[in-house]
């Protein structure tokens, strides 16, 4: 079963059929709407139902077309389909390439909260195409940068000064430099979750910019901010706290941002009432024992596990970011 | 996040209650309806609604304090919420006691057929009170004796001979008989479940009887037989095909059928048409490349891998035990 969306199927889904047909694979294609709307419950019951009209059976796997949206969605439909058949993830985005292929994170939103409802579940193998990349609008691609410079900050120090090296060509969208971009991720990433696959400890630290990230994609319902662009929001934010609270050097947190500049990410809140940016990260997985966690960085490639910061601090951050008080 | 049945929620959910809130856990309880038609989509997403209302997070756990429906239901909301938190199992039924509670299998329904959509998810703790089981209904008791015998034909022939001696205590409610059956019963099937517990062999044997037993249910829509009930007819088909095809002794197989007659279970497929029972096995997950698996036994506690038995020779048996053609 290859799960695709209506966008990318277009682009790519007759190839990968003919390409699995052609090695002796009966295969077939379900798409779902392009974008983060449809990781919802009625999507995955959809899959779920054509999974067992389509007679999908242990012998057989889901191959995720697609960027994280349909890697997440079709990712935990193939591990919760019979108790878990195995699958492959096919990344379609720089986002997807440079982070959610690997770590075998999968998960569904709920109207309350995103990535509510998930399971870890590794795929079976991660078939990385960079060249597929020339077929993605530059907004997209920028946004995905983010991711990279996200695992920079938090766990590779050398990513990062790689990629203030390199951002000319990366914009410029040239395949030689994408495709090391997403080797060093994906390397740095794989290093991280070998050691903490639960996330009990070191691989929290990926959570980096995450934590205001999701509340901004929540709070505008999964249709304003990239995921990238909000996580980009996020992580000046989390430098600004991780200044503060952690001993970043100033000079680090204005090279993160420049970074970020330099990919034309966004760098402020886009007017979202804070109230509403409360109430959605209360109620992210963040969040344990009612108290709101924020990863920092004491420097460049050394994120710490979640600290507990008290509201009046998030609260005067985010309003200094932009936040409708 | 206590969840529970209205029915055993009445018994002993408060009591459940008082005694984590007695320990200083803050524990809410949730119920569902009584009966397998609650292992749905549609009271899962209830229970994810509910544990995002009121907070659940990873230091939370859930409860699964019931049956095998409770079980399977609470155990997979578990098993999906935030990528996974732990579960208790506290097992109120025989059914569950012998046999369900141990293994970390979880699923729900759905209306292609059962148990379709789950996850290996182990439970944190099992909690097996036998006194419990005064409050089950006599037909209830019984139909959790199958699974008994199941474990016993498939895995464990002393468990076989020692349910065989001790029926008549079991049917008269003996608390100590019921206590060391169950524990017999877990024992045997844990040894199993640590030696394989995605089910890629051994695990496998454990299914003896279920092949029809799923089916029969599913073809009643899950309001006829009750699971032990249907398990029951389907050992006494494989044992017939066991003598057939893997050259289990008739006088084990007549043995078998004593001790599901001396529990007043079911001998006969209940007239249910034979095309809805083919119908229902090809959907079950005992398919693969669409055809139909029998787990039988050669002899007595030694079960093997699943046989594919070819179609004519599944009907005949079918029809003999009652199935309308």
């Amino acid at each position: 079963m290859v799960v695709s969306d209506s966008t990318v199927a277009a682009l790519h889904g007759p190839l990968a059929l003919r390409s699995l047909r052609r090695s002796g694979v009966a295969a077939e294609l379900v798409t779902v709407p392009h974008g983060e709307r449809s990781k919802s419950l009625r999507h995955l019951e959809r899959l779920w139902a054509i999974f067992a009209e389509l007679g999908l059976d242990r012998g057989g796997a889901v191959v995720a077309l697609g960027g994280g949206v349909v890697g997440d969605l079709a990712g935990f439909a193939a591990a919760t389909w019979l108790r878990g058949v195995p699958w492959v993830c096919v990344p379609t985005t720089v986002l997807a390439q440079v982070d959610s292929s690997i770590g075998g994170k999968t998960a569904v939103d709920l109207p309350h909260g995103k990535n509510l409802v998930g399971a870890f579940h590794q795929p079976a193998g991660v078939l990385v195409d960079p060249a597929i990349l020339g077929t993605l609008p530059d907004r997209q691609l920028r946004a995905g940068l983010a991711e990279a410079v996200k695992t920079g900050m938090a766990v590779d120090g050398p990513l990062f000064l790689w990629l203030e090296r390199h951002v000319e060509r990366l914009l410029a969208g040239s395949p030689e430099a994408l495709g090391e971009a997403v080797t060093r991720s994906l390397r740095a990433k794989a290093r991280v979750v070998r050691a903490d696959e639960r996330e009990g400890g070191r691989r929290a630290a990926l959570n980096y910019g995450h934590t205001l990230g999701h509340a901004l994609e929540a709070a505008g319902g999964y249709r304003g901010l990239l995921h990238g662009e909000a996580v980009a929001i996020g992580m000046r934010v989390a430098a600004g706290l991780s200044v503060r609270f952690a001993g970043l050097p100033p000079a680090a947190r204005r090279r993160q941002d420049a970074l970020l500049d330099s990919l034309r990410l966004p760098g402020r809140i886009p007017g979202t009432p804070l109230a509403k940016l409360l109430d959605a990260m209360s109620r992210d997985k963040k969040r344990r024992d009612g108290k709101i966690r924020w990863v920092l960085t004491p420097r460049m490639g050394h994120a710490s596990v979640p600290r507990l910061i008290s509201a009046r601090w998030v609260e005067a951050a985010l309003i200094e970011a932009g936040a409708r008080a």
